[in-house]
């Protein structure tokens, strides 16, 4: 239903458990960015409808999310604070092609991808995390990303012919997985 | 209050009424940006709190007028598209200084000032204009505005001094009116 082509491994569970201060400042920055990222694509495609109706419901959200992950960092005595992030964002959007309407799907279905990953690990961390006020947290959110991976996989079908979309889709889930295998040196909700 | 150093002239309502529709579709882009522009300015200063809730909520507010704008043109059967801008916002933001933290100050400012400028011509919308159910959306958006402005104002106060951040207000307040004596060619919010 996630489209994605890999489960994530124990090797991320054991990197992140030990740091979830950490975690959670990266997941603060994720969903300002995804807040960021919904907010170019209404400029880019401001003409239409149904994207500026579902990027401003997903604008909303995320912005809630990051209040909400900013109050668990205050509660944990954690000052929220830049840190480096992963380099999953830059190395997914190095793929998107340059020409509309490919760039258009292209965009729609990283997002779809970034989302349905958050979606993945987020049921990952709500079953296995210790911390069961953190665990809970994180499957609070489950629902909402899943239905934002399908909001930009509709949108990505909106911009061209359903088999293109859909084997770009394949392709471009095909690459995640790659770059997830790869890894990041730090503890980050995409490493 | 608003801190604007000019009155709204004859000339510019001339300009609009006969174009209300134009001046509609400009109306949405204006708050798409202003939603945009404070998302740029969350993400820049994301370490300040009561600037992250004040983004939020402003980013909120702009883009439910966006959408409520694109109700009155889908009222009027007017198709929206893009078209091109006043000269107004360009011409402000090339005022900002490059150093922090006068960058940071500026660009508040520079925000409270279109946020204050938007407030007088609504108002005066509401006063005068002769479509009444247009006059009257303006005017619900007022106190919107003149909230937004003071938001903006509070902010660059806390990025430094009281006496230098109100002696920049006035030199950006008498700037904005300077831009605006010029003029634009087409009925524009800010023309």
């Amino acid at each position: 239903m996630l489209h994605l082509k890999s489960s994530t491994s124990e090797r991320w569970l054991q990197q992140v458990e030990p740091h979830l201060d950490e975690l959670l400042i990266d997941h603060a920055h994720c969903e300002r960015k995804a807040a960021g990222t919904a907010m170019s694509l209404l400029s880019a495609y401001v003409e239409h409808e149904q994207l500026c109706r579902d990027m401003t419901r997903i604008i909303n959200e995320e912005l809630d999310h990051f209040h909400q992950v900013l109050q668990h960092l205050a509660r944990r005595g954690v000052r929220f604070r830049r840190i480096p992030p992963s380099n999953y964002g830059r190395r997914l959007h190095e793929l998107v092609r340059k020409q509309e309407p490919q760039r258009a799907i292209d965009r729609m279905l990283i997002s779809s991808l970034i989302e349905a990953r958050s979606c993945e690990r987020f049921g990952l961390l709500r079953e296995r995390l210790n911390d069961r006020e953190l665990a809970e947290f994180f499957g609070s959110l489950f629902e909402c990303e899943a239905r934002h991976h399908s909001t930009y996989v509709q949108l990505a079908l909106s911009f061209g012919k359903d088999r293109d979309v859909r084997n770009r889709l394949e392709e471009l889930a095909f690459a995640e997985a790659g770059i997830l295998e790869i890894g990041d040196d730090f503890p980050r909700v995409h490493s």
